[in-house]
């Protein structure tokens, strides 16, 4: 399943504050509601403020009612945080459920050492104690400053306190309590039937916009109540994480703490999901829909981002060569400054698909800034600059590049790059 | 050999306008003397102003007395200029030598389609016939906007009037007329001895800092009245171009025109240079010389910079690794930023080297800004903070990454991201 064949509809509202709107997605077999990652059927969450960061709530709890069948994706980062390092032990420890997961802003726990991962699995056993479970039932994750011990008074004390706090409309708290530099939370949920049963997916994350005071760090935590295998859930997650999470880019650089996380806990009580089926595919939709729009939300709130730019290759003799082109567009630093400053500049599009390393004709290159002809085959050049501008000044831009030497494509997101998030990134760690 | 073995000693002056000291280097076979590419014997050059850019001077032509053994490298970029294209057809037409090379600045001829092309074949034959040589003693280069047409009758203009401009102290003028947003000038040119005689090599440079109106281009021009067989000077260029052009990153931005090229006339009339001499050591170290020190200008004056910043990477396992990682950390625009800031914020470079692809372990990592220790293996933190942004605070920083896994090394060099960057290529083609 490609991220073509969901058919997105409707725009992203850039501005969203994460709040959903009940409403139907045109054909689609699922429909957005409120709740997010509460939504789904017993979870639970919460998220204060324990003194990690200055004010703002800095400690999640994401807990299910009962053991959830979890699917897991990690940083390829080689520098691993420490707590990265710890999950990914716990998970081959365990039998492939989580039942908790607590999440700390404000502080990293990366390049930490010993220090460090001594404070990630005291953060693991305490979880555990307080919610009398085995600690291979528990999944840490931090973000923010890199190279400092976590102030572990405060950490111990906020797991503490989360176990009496979590509740069923704790979403927004979570979705507050893991936010860095974001300039608004994110959750998202839709419902879907299965077997004739409701069934929902929810999720919460927070931006790749690197981070003042230090660290970019992309974190996703999904819920649901569907029923499903951990491996088939876990194939299937990793395969959309790698068509929404890993097609949005900020600046291009990777996190040390990079993460995302699906809980099934069947708790829907709808027919079990298997491979290959009907419900699988309604299943798989819904989840890449979560998924895209989580991570379009991030791509548009980049740091000192304005807009949210999709790139989409066209053509392309494989689908990796198309993700290639898409990426090389997107992580361009010439192409982000000028559609930050709606400049039309399609040369420096060509330019970044002509380095990306894929092999093309670049004389059979077309080229579209949303519905707007730019480029004709044969370098044709039809560009009208003022419609072109005009484009370039909208909130949401789509660039399509029809490389027209195939018939596979991809879609990619990125937002402009501006002097604010020089600004951002130039000042000192508080 | 590698960029190690020169001992480059004495920093860059970063604000140099091209004009150049005569001073020994320490122990260095060769020593810096003014006159740029005119000062090896029987070349001249010119620059002048013929109405593709607005004001200054945007066209030169450098000429050698007799046909001089060529070596070129072009960029890798799959969206080739018309002007590359044409360059490889005459290079692989001729007898691999080379009387003459026009460059304009303005406009790139890129992404011009059959027009460009045309475009041109008719600067080569206006060159040719202006000079009374064979097309195929004629190398074209152009620079500046991409996706737009030659002025044709300017460009013909100032062909037809360059040859009797051209005199023996031109250099400066040609290098004036290559820039675009280059704020000074680059020119070197060293001496050192061929078999008791005085040979030289000469060299200009523009920027890569993409430019308004549009596209970056890298430009280098050498020159040198060695004797030298043409299959040794292409090697020994391009093994020469790879660690020194190939080392440095602005953007990140690969442009549709990068190109360089060393002419060698023989006229100082010394003995020919072997492969595996005493004098080929020479040579190639003051080639190097040159052509990194060239490099440095450039990054130096990335678009918006105010810094140079050295990146080292040792003790890794191959050169390429080395490299790798030290491309990874130029290329971070966290890191960039940072520097720009001055916040010693060494996360991002142990983040940027983690994400680079390389295989290593964190924990041996070792790193040094300037002199100073920052961090030692097992995560052993000894920032001290002031310090560190004392040595952020400098013009000229260097970032010693010490991998502790191998031991080989390489340098890379790059520049400061500033919101003068952003600003530069935000703004609208002029």
């Amino acid at each position: 399943m490609s991220i073509e064949a969901t058919k997105l509809n409707g725009t992203l509202n850039g501005h969203t504050n994460g709040h959903t709107n009940s409403h139907k997605n045109g054909s689609q077999p699922f429909h957005e509601i409120a709740g997010g990652i509460t939504a789904p059927k017993g979870f639970t969450a919460a998220g204060l403020y324990c003194g990690i960061r200055k004010v703002k709530k800095d400690i999640a709890l994401i807990k299910s009612d009962v053991p959830a069948n979890v699917a897991a994706v990690f940083t390829l980062n080689k520098t691993l945080a420490a707590p990265v390092i710890v999950d990914k032990e716990l998970l081959q420890k365990g039998n492939g459920t989580c039942t908790a997961i607590v999440v700390n802003s404000g502080n990293a726990n990366a390049c930490t050492g010993e220090q460090g991962m001594k404070d990630a699995w005291t953060m693991v056993k305490e979880t555990a104690q307080a919610l009398n479970i085995p600690e291979t039932e528990v999944i840490i994750s931090s973000t923010g400053v890199i190279g400092q011990y976590l102030p572990m008074e405060n950490v111990v004390s906020g797991i503490r306190q989360l176990p009496s706090q979590v509740s069923s409309d704790g979403s927004n708290d979570a979705a507050q309590a893991i936010m860095t530099t974001d300039t608004y939370s994110k959750e998202l949920a839709v419902e879907f039937e299965i077997g004739g049963k409701p069934v929902r997916i929810g999720g919460i994350a927070k931006g790749s916009g690197m981070i003042a005071p230090n660290m970019a760090t992309m974190l996703a935590f999904l819920t649901t109540d569907a029923t499903i295998d951990r491996p088939l859930l876990q194939k299937t997650f990793a395969k959309l994480i790698d068509e929404s999470f890993n097609r949005i880019s900020v600046d291009g650089d990777m996190s040390t703490n990079d993460m995302a996380t699906l809980q099934a806990n069947g708790l829907a009580g709808a027919p079990k999901i298997e491979e290959g089926t009907k419900e699988f595919t309604v299943f798989s939709q819904a989840l890449e829909y979560v998924l895209v729009k989580l991570a379009k939300m991030i791509a548009r709130d980049g740091e000192g981002a304005t807009k949210l730019v999709e790139i989409v290759v066209r053509g392309a003799k494989t689908e990796q060569e198309a993700v290639q082109a898409a990426r090389s567009v997107a992580n361009s630093n010439l192409v982000k400054t000028a559609i930050h400053g709606a400049d039309a500049n399609w040369g420096r599009i060509l330019a970044a698909v002509g380095y990306s390393g894929i092999d093309f004709d670049p004389e059979k290159v077309t080229l579209f800034f949303n519905e707007l002809p730019i480029l004709e085959q044969n370098y044709g050049i039809v560009i009208d600059e003022a419609k072109a501008k005009e484009v370039f000044l909208k909130e949401n831009i789509t660039i399509t590049i029809n490389l027209n030497q195939g018939s596979e494509s991809a879609k990619f997101w990125t937002c402009d790059l501006s002097k604010e998030y020089v600004h951002i990134n130039a000042s000192y760690r508080s």
